[in-house]
């Protein structure tokens, strides 16, 4: 089945055209700078790259760009939008109420809108996504899959702060997770790697990129994530903090005269690697530094690892065992000397990293010992097909 | 010797006289709201207790109340006071200057002053305590034993936050770790319980009280810990939050239109055990309830002894294996349900309690199987003699 995916940032949208029998990419491209001068989509197929600078005012107008670039006889991929079954949105938050991706419908939109104080970064921009879809393509099923659905297994002793309950009731305060797609996607593939069902499984999946989270993954099911109602706590990410101590917050607002809006800022955008190296918030430009003698850097990347190894180890408690762990994303899939360090030490719970093996980038492998008892996977996350095989599925179901 | 140790706060005053060659309490008491109506003096000694209602404007005229109970004929201690050889100060904050217990002199004096913007309900009451010993007692060498002393071995990627490292330059903001005499007491304890060289073991201790922390101990000394900068973060607490997403406090001031000074007094007096049951911040209340059925009740036991169990494999994760769990204050002592909770699915890292012998409150014991390859041990801290056992070795060195 043909399905259009959609990921709708403020100013930019990725898309992907996945034909879902033979999980095979038929074309993807990149619009970027919507409402900004200078302004250009970048489009994809088999073996063609093309950009285009134009004028694109809003998402709408993007959105048809990318239509027409698919229908194109030079470099499309379809000879008619007939061809598309549905279409699968990326969409941040779903708060409470979505545990599953959904075929979107009016009451869907409505509680999107609801749900858009929980992220008023991503979830304005998603639902501009699917409203320009709906607009240009009205008879084609429009799919929400959901950064947070995958949590919402969590028990609430994974999910409660520490904070007056009527802060839950009120406010939705409490832990939602994202990558969710991410998570789910690697722990499936995990299970076919390792040939077993995956509701025997205790995993954990660290997904370790400019964002980052660490899932525990028991039987399937998410059952506690590092991150929480917003996307900084856990380990240290690009730019964001991870976590901090909360009598943190109010003290450093005093002392530096600082507001909400302004500690929000620096815990999101001056935080993490950058923040602690003062170099980068780009992990390989951490490594050069730290690799030339930067403390700093060395300290930041120090950091990175130690909280991931925490993880790994509070939640095979969590979870009662450890069967595999796995990374992902940019830095778990790309860089073998984070990957070696995070695991350095948890040759106590059975998990020996084989650094020959481990010696690889972006693809599939196992890189523990023959003897380890806890399997070490690196798989290459792949959030787009999962969005266009729950896409697929929702639709086939009908 | 004889050591009188003193523990200060705003309004209260604990004393303990202690003869270190017998570990022996010789008195004991407890000065209450000092400038308060209704100030009075309880005091004990072998087997008799007297309580005293009067004046106490100050905590000078306190301290003049304990050396007179001390000095009394009928249910005193000493019979000069020459017999007292030094004073031990509990001091809660001793910022990155104090690593060690100190002799107290005009430069100490004034690093404390220093650390007070750090802890500012803890120290000014442990230097006005001090300065009225020094004035009551002027040959009487003081010792100041630190909270924050027995951390100051943690490495930088357990102390530094992944926040701008300006702040820890400028402001002093790091994980400073708290109840340092008590889990640098227990794991001595446990190392001599185990008859093994403490230098060659890896603990985790838990300090479990109405306040609560958590700390890795390898080789005898502090590697991590739960709390940091203030005394909140970590497992949760009678009234404090523990760990919550960084993310949550901007948000939540926001949402609920709270000021930082309100926000970092509900995180500390309105959240933890009695934020989330509604009931109580004593364990022993929230426990009563859980069991009469208070979902909310059984929710915050839950997220207790979840937490606390994510932290013993975390930090076994950091330490690189484990030898040893130790439970220890006021609820680690005396809650057997707590402890149980907490070690349910520990078996996997050889942690396996006996329900038999943990059926045991307030003494040394390990409650471990013959089989299990973790110890899991309850000892009751004792900081008081751990502050006079300090004081006694700083002074006889001179």
């Amino acid at each position: 089945m043909k399905i259009l995916v959609i990921n709708c940032g403020s100013s930019s949208l990725k898309y992907q055209l996945i034909d879902t029998d033979g999980e095979q990419v038929m074309a993807k491209g990149l619009v970027e700078r919507i409402g900004i001068e200078g302004s250009l989509i970048t489009h994809q197929t088999d073996g063609q790259k093309i950009q285009k600078e134009t004028d694109i005012p809003d998402h709408k107008v993007g959105i048809k760009l990318v239509v027409d670039a698919l229908l194109s006889p030079e470099h499309g991929a379809l000879t008619s939008l007939d061809e598309i079954k549905a279409v699968g949105h990326r969409v941040v938050h779903g708060g409470e109420k979505f545990a599953n991706s959904v075929i979107i419908n009016d009451e869907v939109m409505a509680t999107l809108h609801e749900c858009a104080g929980l992220a008023p970064l991503h979830n304005p921009a998603n639902i501009i996504g699917i409203e320009a879809c709906q607009s240009l393509l009205p008879d084609v099923p429009q799919v929400a899959v959901f950064d947070t659905a995958f949590h919402q297994t969590m028990p609430p002793k994974a999910y409660i702060y520490g904070l007056p309950y009527e802060y839950y009731e009120k406010y939705g305060v409490r832990r939602y997770g994202f990558h969710g797609t991410s998570h789910k996607y690697v722990s499936l593939r995990a299970a076919k790697m390792l040939k077993k069902p995956l509701n025997e499984l205790k995993v954990v999946t660290c997904h370790l990129g400019n964002g980052s989270s660490i899932t525990a993954v028991k039987g399937g099911q998410s059952m506690d994530t590092s991150l929480g109602l917003g996307t900084i706590s856990g380990t240290i990410m690009g730019t964001r903090s991870g976590d901090v101590d909360p009598a943190v917050i109010p003290y450093l607002m005093e002392q530096a005269d600082l507001s909400a809006s302004e500690i929000n800022d620096i815990l999101y955008k001056k935080s993490g690697l950058l923040g602690i190296s003062g170099v980068s918030s780009d992990a390989r430009d951490v490594e050069a530094a730290a690799n030339e003698g930067n403390k700093r850097a060395k300290l930041a990347l120090d950091i990175l690892c130690y909280l991931t190894r925490k993880y790994i180890g509070a939640y095979a408690a969590a979870m009662g065992g450890l069967d595999a762990v796995v990374f992902t994303a940019g830095i778990g899939e790309n860089s073998t000397t984070i990957r070696a360090q995070i695991c350095q030490g948890l040759e106590f719970l059975g998990a020996k990293m084989d650094a020959e093996k481990n010696n690889t980038r972006g693809k599939e492998v196992d890189v523990a010992t023959t003897d380890s008892t806890v399997r070490i996977l690196v798989i290459p996350t792949n959030e787009e097909l999962m969005i266009a095989q729950d896409t697929a599925e929702l639709v086939a179901r009908g």
